[in-house]
């Protein structure tokens, strides 16, 4: 492996090289936009959807398994999320050898197939809420450029939440629900973020609002991490999915979705690493932590040994650990080796260290050694993970705050947004969609949405009235 | 709940009341053989996959995840294989507004996707072995008759392992490694089996040898549990797969690959059921012990306190359970409510068990009561949960054992079936294609296939040479 490109300059450079050389995914598969997900990379994506399975499930959520193919008559009955995703969803009709009598379409993502049985399922308001997960695969043919993990055509892993409500207020309740689940979940993750509510025009297909996550990439391009989806009443009255009340009448019921990809992974990688490569949070680190015997030609049995003790001693107590032994390699090349794999700790084990009972710990984010007793091991493990932690995410906090850039004029955001070089720019806005839109093409950038709790001082960009947001405009994934 | 039909003589309705009431599955789906998984059934299957796929890590198998789309020139590569699946997998030819250009097929299992990638990875003698699995869903449109969870189009868990080998012998070695496991894995989910060797004319597609793990279901018919499958080389020439050795030679690989799927859950559904429901075993148990507290005019809320205290100390100590407190049902229906969802073992708290300091444990499989002591409640659980365990394997052997039928000539076998009223007769055989074949025909039977270590005495009766093995044969789901 030669000199990493430099991150933020040659950020594309930097990530392809990053993800493919250590062993997250390999894109030489055939398809555009497809990818195959080596052990290393498959892992932290496992244990990244287990923790926001475990929260949705701590909230009271199921996990369920829906159908991957939809017929074609399911999928057209909201009108708006048909027309959202004709072009992007694939059909199926026929086998290799034989024509089937009707269209299967393949989910972009589970809505209709769901809800078609929520309309069997729901009679009763004894039957609500439903609250309901899946972490399934889903298909969307993206005509614009692909990017591995982060915009494919197979999404591998779409955790996908869809709840149901008797009244509008629950629903909303399940918003801010949903908004405090996926919260915990970057928090975790180490993904510093803003939460935006979606402009009307941009709007989810079959929506009645949306809030998604968004945080800024090592290229200050923005990027959407998940999303929560207010559906109202459009899906319940193309579904007919109704109860009865307590009053006897029947209602249509309210929903909501949520949903977050394995899109979170590149994003990680992205904003976590630097320029020796990957820098796992320990928490989703496919292994955590990587021992490196030093050769002697005096006591190499006993250093091997102790290595060996170690590594069985961490496994026991639950961690993600690896012996390097490879008796091809120097100590070296491993550092090299596993600092570029992102690997946060490492364990050093050398004649000193077997003389003197003690063990070397280096990390990777500071590339900082310490030493300590034997006996002290875990404990400094489990306090080393959590300074690691607290490290990366103060550095990407960093990041993200100084590439949000608050401007009071077109002209002003235009000259902020160059002298950056990207980031997300705010500008005071009346709230009023012409003017929304007008911001978005004067500044040739897309509008990302606004928070309705941020409420400003100030005038409209556009129309100079009396402005109630800021609007978050930038350059998106 | 009307009362259910009888398991043995009217399996199949037995098997859809269960299967749908108990919510394990909702076959409304509108397209025929894809179904969805409830969460209490979903639970089951998640918990059963996590016992493969941790067996298989134990073993040296890392996951990974390959696409689902397979182009069609790459699954066209071994011609047996693509003859094989042509009829059963679905293609992909455009989206909802636009035409492809080129055709897609979702993988009805994965092994063109994996080959044509591991003839990347692969020059070198040092990259070898490869042990690799996934779980995900397949595809294959079955034109026979479908069955909930065993016999469907969408298969939403398909545990595949795949590896690739210098040398037959190392594959030979990786076929009883395969074995083990999977012999480990039935063991574990309390479903007893024979292993057979394939006939050679019905071998998987682009194999050279499989053996099958058989059980016989409630209706006397043989049910294939999972496939263990020695490639050769055929792939490895198909797909240019070569390693340089270490002698500079340039050889193919030798492969085998062996898989299993959520059909297993159908059969241990089957086996281990009784006329009053499911009966988990408990170690896939959704929800392993109920607790159900007994109504009381003067101390119901001391019932209920203890209650919910055993229930948070249970699940600390990683106990999957459930207090049952509807207030709107009796305990006699709960009982009922939860034996027919299996849950192994219910705990019973009433004004006795709260004076007394003592809890009554009822079995699902036995039905019988006990009563413990506080204190003992978890020992007691865990021995409960052993002696169900060793009482439902044995149910499922008696039952196995009594459908394996030995005959010595065609006669004797379509009269012993007839008695029987199905099961798996095996008579003795010289091992020649055409009186295997020969045997199928006569008896209306299809074959299973032989175990190759049972040499037996006899002669062939077909030929009336001497006979080599016995050849199983029944009929099959």
């Amino acid at each position: 492996m030669s000199k990493l490109p430099d991150k933020h300059r040659e950020f594309s450079a930097w990530y392809d090289a990053v993800i493919e050389e250590a062993d997250i995914i390999d894109k030489r598969y055939p398809l555009k936009g497809m990818i195959v997900w080596k052990p290393y990379g498959f892992k932290a994506l496992k244990l990244t959807m287990q923790i926001l399975e475990k929260l949705l499930d701590e909230y009271g959520h199921e996990e369920a398994y829906f159908p991957m193919l939809v017929p074609e008559e399911v999928f057209a009955r909201e009108k708006d999320f048909l027309e959202g995703f004709s072009g992007e969803t694939f059909v199926v009709e026929r086998t290799i050898s034989k024509k089937l009598n009707r269209k299967l379409l393949l989910r972009p993502t589970s809505e209709t197939v769901m809800y078609y049985m929520f309309s069997i399922w729901i009679t009763s308001y004894r039957d609500l809420p439903i609250k309901l997960y899946q972490t399934v695969n889903v298909f969307r043919y993206e005509t614009e450029q692909t990017k591995p993990i982060i915009r494919v055509r197979e999404i591998v892993r779409f955790n996908e939440a869809h709840t149901v409500h008797k009244t509008l207020e629950e629903a909303n309740k399940q918003i801010e629900e949903a908004i405090e689940i996926y919260s915990k979940f970057f928090d975790s993750l180490l993904i510093p973020y803003i939460i935006l509510k979606t402009p009307k025009w941009d709007t989810f297909a079959g929506a009645e609002y949306n809030y998604d996550f968004f945080t800024v990439m090592p290229d200050r391009k923005a990027i959407e991490l998940g999303s929560v989806i207010n559906l109202g009443q459009k899906f319940a009255r193309a579904f007919e999915i109704k109860f009865q009340d307590q009053d006897g009448k029947w209602k249509y019921v309210y929903q909501t979705c949520y949903g977050v990809s394995e899109r979170v992974i590149g994003v990680l990688l992205s904003i976590h690493g630097d320029s020796r490569g990957i820098i796992w949070p320990p928490i989703v680190a496919p292994i955590q932590i990587v021992i490196v015997p030093i050769p002697s030609e005096t006591m190499f049995d006993s250093i091997l040994n102790k290595a060996r003790k170690i590594e069985e001693k961490l496994r026991a107590s639950g961690f993600r650990v690896k012996l390097d032994d490879r008796p091809d390699m120097t100590p070296g090349s491993k550092y090299f080796w596993w600092e570029f794999r992102g690997v946060p700790l490492r364990i050093e084990i050398g004649e000193k260290e077997v003389k003197e009972g003690k063990v070397t710990i280096a990390r990777r984010d500071l590339m900082r050694r310490i030493v300590v007793n034997d006996d002290e091991l875990e404990e400094a493990i489990k306090v080393l993970f959590k300074e690691i932690s607290d490290e990366l995410y103060r550095r990407a906090k960093e990041w993200l705050d100084s590439n949000i850039i608050t401007a009071t004029s077109i002209e002003d955001a235009a000259k902020k947004y160059n002298d950056v070089g990207g980031g997300i720019v705010r500008v005071p806005w009346c709230g009023e969609d012409q003017c929304g839109l007008a911001i978005e093409e004067k500044l040739g950038l897309e509008g990302l949405g606004y928070n309705p709790r941020e409420k400003i001082e100030g005038s409209c960009v556009v129309c100079g009235k009396e402005a109630k947001y800021y609007f978050y405009v930038g350059k998106k994934y």
